[in-house]
């Protein structure tokens, strides 16, 4: 038997934790995990596209726990009432190369893409941040509002989205939220008008497309951009003459899987670019001045998720009580008679239907 | 929710068609699919190597349905009292990405690679075989053995284990399947005991490492050899002369996998083989004179779990009254509002724990 998270289970654990406090201590689990970053195995994620979408898994060891996730990308689900991102993982024992954990990481990876992209602000951002642009007003927008406003002391969040549904959805969900109380909300006419007075400008739309979010006379001087959407070949939300500004410093999670996904797809493989690990091992310098801007090019990796199915396993095991388990893998009493102790007994004594 | 496929569940099918009949329908799906050999997405599988094991992902696709399996390889598991393999899986809409079916895969593994093996046999050994060798007894000898039994008529089985209790178990597990009632069971005491007058030779060791289980003097002319057991870097069965042998044909699921993985590892890369693909599509020959000995140089290929994972959703769907379900993904009455129809609600109204 291995244990289970399924979408109910996860949602108790949030709401036992309070979602900010959750995007929290998983950003926690995930610095702690970049700072060993030589440990990983690393690699990009393995993708299977279609002219509608990616299914891609992302596979991840640091010698003692072995992790991967399914994510599925189809941006036109939603017509048919389905979502555009889908995804579960699995955390495994290196050891016995035995599965520990089957987790959703539908809801799981919103947050915690939420909590990488406080934690790379944190590094990145001016401490004296306080307004948010927040552009793409989709799935991923409410996570992010939460995390940067526990994380970051975000009180103005600036939203604009094309589609102004998603804006009242998002605004409906903020108003909602105990724990948002000293938040201020605007709606932006544009992305421009988004920006303005912004000090941190996060682009979450969904597009599988090169899209053109965030153009040069939008970045003000110190700005710190978390550009979240863009993370597929052919899909991103930056013109390159962003990534081209002379202020401008791009950090990465995992240089090789950033080049093919990231904005920086855009531009030449000797374009400079400073991984996230190098930052939070001190290896490497974050804002260097007041006017810099840093941009924080989030294509999501495995380490995340690796944290992710590591940090909600610890909390499975907090919870008072058994968690729930499934069937996944045999258990025999003699490991070498697989054959007796599945098919031979099933055989002689029929399995009845437990439905 | 998506279906789900515990080992009871696994058992309960198998046990409902029969142990025979499911191989042999099994290898019919199978044939199927490399039949459209160029609808498959193919690559090499991802794995992950510790000093004690590897732990893979073998993911394919054919444009309608994406599969992947996982599958741990850990000989040290036994002494443990744990499986040396186990495994699981999921089928998965390529229109939506979303997940259709998770199921256990250690059995299923199991029988899969026994369809594998007889149907390879059926278009490479002599039609008059009727003896084999079946060489390594453990978890993997009884599907073999039912395997051929049905697919190819071998009528007697000789024997052989370094370990003899594995030799023991399997004889006692053969002995009490009614469906084999015409075999002939003979304990070899050697390799080069159980080749003799064998028209086919299966090796099915687990070691991880190159071992040494057949060398030229044991293989007569038409021979059919069938070789399970080396499936990873460092890990083969044969003797490097028995591929140099003059009368000596190779067949192989996937080249380029089998270059990594296969006895042909232990070759240079221009070795010849040819793929099970083009044999089952007419595209080249299998056996050409009753004197070749043919060699099916098995690994496994992500193709044969696809068919499975295919083969036991319509086993499924054929039973009354529904499978088991899992909540591994969201179902949200918008899906444009991932935290409103999750976190959103749960924070709200807390979720309580259901064990």
């Amino acid at each position: 038997m291995i244990d289970y998270i399924g979408v109910s289970d996860m949602l108790r654990l949030v709401s036992r934790v309070g979602t900010g406090a959750f995007i929290e201590r998983l950003a926690n689990e995930i610095a702690h995990d970049y700072r060993r970053w030589s440990d990983f195995e690393k690699s990009a994620r393995h993708a299977s596209h279609s002219a509608v979408g990616v299914i891609e898994l992302m596979p991840t060891s640091d010698g003692r726990l072995y992790s991967f996730k399914y994510v599925n990308g189809h941006p036109k689900n939603t017509a048919a009432g389905l979502l555009t991102v889908t995804a579960f993982g699995v955390l495994a024992d290196v050891e016995t190369g035995y599965p520990l954990l089957l987790s959703e990481l539908t809801v799981t990876t919103a947050l915690r893409t939420a909590a990488m992209s406080a934690l790379a602000a944190r590094h990145l951002a001016r401490a004296d941040s306080r307004v948010m642009a927040l552009i793409g007003n989709g799935a991923q927008s409410e996570f992010q509002a939460v995390g940067f406003y526990r994380m970051l002391g975000i009180r103005e969040l600036r939203l604009f989205d094309t589609d102004p549904k998603a804006t009242a959805k998002l605004e409906h969900n903020l108003r909602a939220m105990p724990e948002l109380s000293e938040l201020r909300i605007v709606r932006a006419s544009s992305s421009a008008d988004a920006c303005k007075g912004a000090d941190i400008v996060t682009t979450a739309t969904a597009d599988k497309r090169n899209a053109v979010i965030l153009t040069p006379p939008m970045i003000a001087p110190g700005m710190h951009l978390n550009a979240v959407g863009g993370d597929c070949p052919g899909k991103t939300e930056l013109h390159p003459d962003v990534l081209r500004m002379p202020n401008v410093s791009v950090f990465v999670e995992y240089e090789a899987q950033s080049r093919i996904e990231g904005e920086i797809q855009q531009m030449n493989p000797e374009y400079p670019v400073t991984e996230f690990a190098d930052l939070v091992r001190g290896a490497a310098p974050g804002r260097s001045y007041p006017e810099q801007v840093t941009l924080f090019d989030s294509v999501g990796f495995a380490l995340e998720d690796y944290s992710a199915l590591r940090f909600l396993h610890c909390l499975l095991k907090e919870e008072r009580g058994g968690a729930r388990q499934i069937d996944l893998v045999p258990e025999l009493d003699n490991p070498k008679d697989l054959y007796g102790g599945t098919v031979g007994k099933a055989v002689r004594s029929p399995v009845r239907k437990t439905a």
